[in-house]
């Protein structure tokens, strides 16, 4: 335990296989090349909007257990969640799997949660293969959330573009790998938890605004648990905050003494080309900071172009109910360092 | 790691305070003189249902951290969830206590996820004390997942009735606690997690019967990964399967070898008298199980009428758009070993 939020571990997992499925869209977008799939009908063969998302969820994870090479029976527990109400997309979308199931939910940032705990479950000695997994899908949050998609209502500038994909990880204890297979292996060397942050905002089509706060709460947190300068880090990576959360973001984190402009990167911009798409401020949902990690980052910290990667998925809390009763939209993140190499030479720190 | 399912800690957590509010149909029932608190404004001085089901929820953690003897700040983590559409009881309930928070899912066997999560997080060494709670409300239940209540619907005979309450426990390290406070403590000795399990049952009305199977799953696999008998535990306390989910749950056993008629409890049946209180097959929501458990079981082991219990509460995976879209309503359920005086002799096995 450091600080008030944090964790290092002293025998941090290795991250051995992530995986991305994605819509046409998302593959039509700047990271298009690096997705494993892209999926050309966005219903992915169902009958439904929210068994699309589902059959999205159990594709990325039957890929990233094989991708892994491992058997579904080798996955202790699957920990995993969705945006939709109750979670019906992972209800679905992997009981055909018959693992353990922890169904978490942290809104947008549920890949930082989903994370963390399959982390402190591997290290924790409890499991020596954890499966990650999250999904959004564009159509189904629209109905869930938004206005059905045939008024063709107009978006707001601030508004984001929920991210139709799903991304999946396995997490895997030291113990479980060879030696050669730890070579340049990516860890998972810290976590620092995210609490509920509420800035009073109300507006629910600008939920960059709404999140930028919890986002600055554990990326402040995170550095001062661990006495550390942002540039300690290749990049500071949040889910989904787009341009104009980015932007709050970076000035809220000024205000407390650290700059994070020349290291900040957010999924929810990487993702489209917001002009020619028209997604307005940028990506969003569970399934934006999911695919963009195991399909971008992932890359990036295995060719060794970046070492250490703070990644911090952001979610906004809201229902269609709390939103019509007139509730504020509070804001939580969940911070996992990834590195490649990971120096633990320096020790942990656990109770 | 035990069998397929199931951890044995080495180090088992203490259970070191439990809290239960209640609102006055619940202060009504057979277990109405266990309950820290009867609210008898349904409202809980709110001016929605689900403000008033996160004032429940955050009376209940409020109320388990200062019996546990500890201030906001001694808690790490707070592992919490609800029924509504994205959690929003639990967003609005306790943000205000400025915890670090893990979000979770599991319909009504949340109360069993957020202990298995709260309890590997401290054995694993990454919290001295966590906080484990759930809540749910009649009222916003029945507009989440059923009828506006003024429209006065019958309700089928296999229907239950959610509760209104909130639970709430703080688990403790075994090294955060003096030799004395240790003496007849109770703590977490296993964990069992659950798998989806579906049966094809599409009947919402009958929750009891969806919920059976998940159940069965846990307790058999419990019971095997172990190699134990039924009679090994004082009570096997389901969560709300009701009189038709236990007559399932029963010969599901029975068939599979295990006869748990003797020493079986529901917390759905326990909780209200059915005929009387016009609550049908019984009660139901995350509830029910967390307040059952504070109030009654917890107290049947702290007086040493019992020594081991099997606490399994069970959920049902819907939303109302799944129901809709004609889809099946899959069940889940979490196992938890509680006992008096643990007698943790015979080691534990982890990893």
């Amino acid at each position: 335990m450091i600080g008030t939020q944090s964790i290092r571990f002293l025998h941090p997992p290795y991250l051995i296989s992530g995986s991305s499925i994605v819509g046409d869209k998302e593959g039509d977008g700047p990271l298009g090349e690096y997705f494993d799939v892209v999926e050309q009908d966005p219903m992915c063969g169902a009958s439904t909007w929210e068994e699309a998302e589902s059959k999205f969820q159990q594709r990325a994870a039957e890929l990233a257990i094989e991708k892994a090479g491992l058997k579904n029976q080798d996955i202790r527990y699957i920990v995993a969640g969705d945006l939709l109400g109750q979670m019906i997309a992972t209800s679905f979308g992997i009981s055909s799997l018959q693992i353990p199931l922890f169904g978490v939910y942290g809104a947008c940032s549920t890949m930082g949660e989903s994370m963390a705990i399959a982390a402190m479950l591997v290290e924790g000695g409890y499991a020596k293969h954890v499966l990650a997994l999250t999904s959004s899908h564009f159509a189904s949050a629209e109905r869930q959330f938004r206005f059905p998609s045939s008024y063709g209502n107009q978006r707001p500038f601030a508004s984001t573009w929920t991210v139709t994909g799903s991304g999946a990880v396995v997490l895997a204890a030291e113990d479980a790998l060879s030696e050669e297979s730890k070579k340049n292996g990516i860890r998972v060397r810290e976590i620092t938890t995210g609490k509920i942050t509420d800035y009073g905002i109300k507006d629910s089509m600008n939920m960059g605004a709404c999140m930028a706060p919890g986002a600055c709460d554990v990326i402040y947190s995170h550095l001062k648990d661990n006495e550390r300068e942002p540039s300690y880090y290749d990049r500071i990576v949040t889910g989904d905050l787009g341009v104009i959360g980015k932007k709050i973001l970076i000035e809220m984190l000024q205000a407390k003494g650290y700059d994070i402009s020349k290291n900040h990167m957010d999924c929810g911009m990487a993702i489209y080309a917001s002009d020619e798409q028209k997604t307005q401020a940028g990506g969003s949902g569970c399934g934006c900071a999911a695919v963009t990690l195991t399909a971008y980052i992932v890359k990036k910290l295995q060719s060794g172009e970046w070492s250490r990667v703070l990644f911090v998925p952001t979610g906004a809390l809201l229902s269609q109910i709390s939103f019509n009763e007139g509730n504020t939209v509070p804001g939580i993140a969940h911070g996992v360092v990834l590195e490649r190499d990971a120096d633990t030479q320096n020790g942990g720190d656990r109770a």
